[in-house]
């Protein structure tokens, strides 16, 4: 039997298991009881009138085992589009093969196709095994900046 | 002579008040050597075939005083938008008049009318000023995650 891997975007047949991986991220990332995304709103994100982001698969024999989900920003000082990685997971049984390395030499070549001057994304800081894996691959952690966040009801307040 | 705020979108017409004002930007956070947007560029970005942001000025007695650029990403454990506040200035012979905390609530305004769960942004450790202001206007730093990033030539390395 051949171990063939294959990066594919997702198609909306794929969207129960894109919420699954989406889930099993966040309960890797201990922030399960954060999610509260539906395959309704996975489907309208990705595939609505308006999608507003984008999903490839990572398949092995056809069976999906890893899948990163971006959507492309925009910075000033450059004045051109950066790809931003929401999500990039791979299932733990399947880690340790080269499949989050192939799916991140994917999205930089779907980010330089694109004209994009960068890609990004966040990691956890006690998530060691990862931001080594991201060092290797010519990633850079942006150590001096922190991000703020308004949300939920503090956000409704600010904005009324 | 009254000094009337008031906050709009920008317009074709204010491209090169909004570089202007991107440049200010960079100046006051030392990274004005990063800038490499033109005219052209933030005109494309903003008011081209697929834009890719938005900005709001703020102008006291039609002279713009401040801006702020955003665009809209998505949380997948959310799986709603967020609105992304990629700049936001205030000239400063203008500031300590609450210019800046009306354009916060403007955009937390627009962020909950598109159904946005969150508004964020990202702010440099050493400007203590900003972030007592973020603070106060109820805002949470995101001390637990560290933005990774892939740039130039080592992006076109990862993806070919």
């Amino acid at each position: 039997m051949t171990e063939e891997l294959r990066i594919r975007p997702a198609t909306t047949a794929d969207v129960s298991v894109v919420l699954a991986l989406i889930r099993e991220l966040a309960e890797y990332e201990k922030l399960l009881h954060e999610v509260v995304a539906t395959e309704e709103l996975v489907r309208e994100a990705l595939f609505g009138a308006r999608p507003v982001a984008e999903c490839v698969l990572a398949c092995r024999n056809g069976v999906p085992v890893g899948f990163a989900l971006y959507y492309y920003n925009y910075s000033t000082f450059i004045g051109r589009a950066g790809l931003y990685l929401e999500d990039l997971f791979v299932r733990p049984e399947h880690r340790g093969q080269g499949i989050g390395a192939a799916l991140l030499r994917h999205l930089a070549g779907l980010a330089v196709q694109h004209g994009c001057a960068r890609m990004e994304w966040a990691v956890l800081d006690w998530n060691k095994r990862a931001i080594e894996f991201y060092e290797r691959m010519g990633a850079v952690g942006v150590r001096d900046w922190t991000v703020f966040r308004v949300s939920g009801a503090a956000l409704v307040r600010l904005g009324s």
